[in-house]
């Protein structure tokens, strides 16, 4: 069995250390090496200049079993990651007559002639595998320098991925040791009360390794172990993971890549009903999560969305006398939304939003963050009354989840 | 004039390294970094591990002027940050009163009582100077090391950002040449287009720098000049980007952080309209994005989320007719849609999204990203029809974008 392996990720380019995008491919290339059972060391990302990139693939190199290069690979004259890679392993560019033949076929095949700039893309350090570009014209490489596979993938993310997983992924010297990691994503508790309530009973500093993250609302634990295989990793997990998921309740709300959205669609599903939204300060926040789910259709009837006091009335008949009463940020309010949506739409399940967002609009009784989520279902109407902290947007986002989560154990506590 | 200053960004955090986020805190930290001047050299990710972020910020401190450190201050035992920068600076970790004290009243406000955990995070190298948290509990610092200012900032996104802002910018040894950046925002033409349109008439390679990015559908062109002082930058600026505004015609949505929503807010707000909203496939996400601009409310009276037929005539009386002749996805529902609910909601504007997301549901005549989209006013009904490419969600944002933008063309264009 070989050893453990490591690995390095280094992103090169101006776009991404100037801050114009998110490093995506980094993040995408762990989860892919991890899954893999690749232990991921770091990130780092760096300029189009090639002194600078010489020394982060050198560096990394010394540090990692493999090296995963992206980007600098373009036709342009600020791409410099071949000739920084190639000198780094001492090694002379090379014109690769395949690599060139399919830039040119890429070009013929929109009846375009290939510019002169692009045969750079075609050249590989002597001696290196070549890793062939099926979505775009930049040829990828890979060769050994310090003991460390160094592998060279375009920075265009379609381009990568189908490069790693079609062509670097066989030149992987695997083997050995798994990695897995199971996820219980909570809702409902603090980082810290959810840390301690597992502390008691589970041994974070042993084999196991636990980690909490805190994400939007969204506490994740994380449980990662590694062994000779995926069944001896998973044994290793799993008494831990049903630990936690008894002390913690019904704050969890599902597993792995589960959301709030996707765990309301799935319960909707499991209980055949349908679902109609009020939204007021979210202002079309969870209809929009939650049509981001593929066939919600079949459940999710409509939305709407009530900003001003007359279209809560004449749309959902929310009483006007309420208004002045006690205000549309209220309990009542909240209920009278959830139960007329519910009864206009002919919806099973009717929720709704209504609160204070800010940055205007708060008084000493219900300052900003002040917000009211409701659920109406054939059993009667539940109710949650937030007091939100946050810019406006983060009082909408945490408003929303809530309201899903009230719709999760709403629909979870049905007979 | 003090010589150019130079910056190393360090992510911390087994989230980052191991692909469960992206980095988007070394994204915003260059961005307003490179605003102030300052040339960003590397990003770098590391794992919770004592030694490795120590090893990250001894590399870093020896290549910069300055270090920004986020994330790993957290009340976890997982969170290793203050520790490893202490020690890289020689420093003992001391209890701040101060920061204390104030993590204390953070609960007190909830009404619950400070876990000992969180005590951690009052820890400060001894000599640091302290960043105060007004949006959470963890403390930051900035201690001296190899000559470097080295700051450790909180991960979570908010915090960060405002600690960065309040209370690191002070403490930025800034000074020395100033670099000025102008964007302009386009939408409804492609980079390449605008590149060769921009190309006649504005040198790219002279001493201004242009960049182009597409982000969502968003073509941003981006002017960067360094000069002795603001003024002196402003002024080599200027002529490129009104030349450039003269080509690009009415395809400029607008300049530096405008987005879509926040322009047709001011639209609105110029002309003095409202605005109500009918939408399908995107399932509230105008709706949402355009509620996230501050004052809106009194601008936007209501958003009908009409996922099913029925919805579509009840709420907004889409004749059913129109169904079996042309089908809801179709101009003729799109104009009906975006009239039926400015007659209803008693808006000037009234706009609308119907279309096929996907990832089922499409026919060889309509086939998946079909989307038509309407905008009614007071003197008639414009229309535009998409064929999108890309996933559920990508189709759901380009969609509601161009809703966006359909809506600020049409109000540019009324008497």
């Amino acid at each position: 069995m070989n050893p453990d392996l490591r690995a390095c990720i280094i992103s090169v380019g101006d776009e991404v250390v100037g801050g114009d995008i998110v490093d995506s491919n980094a993040t995408w290339l762990s989860r892919r090496l991890i899954e893999l059972g690749i232990e991921v060391v770091s990130h780092a990302a760096v300029r189009d200049i090639r002194a600078e990139i010489a020394t982060a693939v050198k560096a990394a190199a010394g540090r990692a079993d493999i090296v995963m290069v992206t980007g600098g690979i373009g036709p342009t004259h600020d791409d410099q990651t071949r000739e920084a890679v190639a000198e780094s392993a001492g090694l002379e560019l090379a014109l690769n007559r395949s690599a060139l033949e399919h830039i040119e076929s890429i070009f013929a095949m929109h009846d375009r002639t290939m510019p002169p700039s692009n045969r750079k893309q075609a050249m590989i350090p002597e001696g290196a595998d070549i890793l062939q570009n099926d979505s775009g014209t930049a040829a990828g490489f890979r060769v050994r320098l310090d003991g460390a596979d160094v592998f060279v993938l375009p920075g265009v993310p379609g381009e990568m991925k189908r490069m790693f997983d079609d062509q670097a992924l066989a030149l992987l010297p695997l083997g050995g040791r798994v990695s897995v990691t199971h996820t219980l994503r909570c809702f409902g508790v603090s980082e810290s009360l959810t840390a301690r309530t597992l502390s008691s009973k589970i041994d974070f500093d042993g084999r196991l390794k636990v980690a909490f993250l805190a994400n939007e609302g969204v506490i994740s634990v994380k449980f990662t172990a590694r062994a000779d295989d995926r069944a001896a990793a998973e044994l290793e997990i799993e008494p831990a993971l049903r630990t936690a998921r008894d002390l913690l309740g019904d704050a969890v709300f599902g597993e792995d890549d589960d959301t709030l959205e996707g765990v309301v669609a799935r319960l909707l599903d499991e209980h055949g009903l349908t679902l109609a939204l009020a939204e007021s300060c979210t202002g079309g926040l969870v209809a929009h999560w939650l049509t981001d789910v593929p066939g919600i259709s079949a459940r999710f009837l409509e939305c709407a969305v009530t900003y001003s006091n007359q279209s809560k009335t004449e749309r959902l008949g929310v009483p006007v006398r309420l208004f002045e009463a006690v205000g549309a940020v209220s309990e009542e309010v909240a209920r009278a939304m959830a139960e007329g949506v519910r009864e206009r739409s002919g919806a099973d399940i009717g929720a709704s939003t209504t609160g204070i967002a800010g940055p205007t609009g708060g008084s000493p009784e219900k300052p900003i963050g002040t917000v009211h989520v409701a659920v109406a279902t054939p059993e009667g109407t539940a109710h949650r009354k937030l007091q939100l902290r946050g810019d406006r947007r983060r009082i909408k986002n945490r408003a929303a989840r809530h309201c899903l989560d009230l719709i999760r154990r709403s629909v979870q506590s049905l007979g």
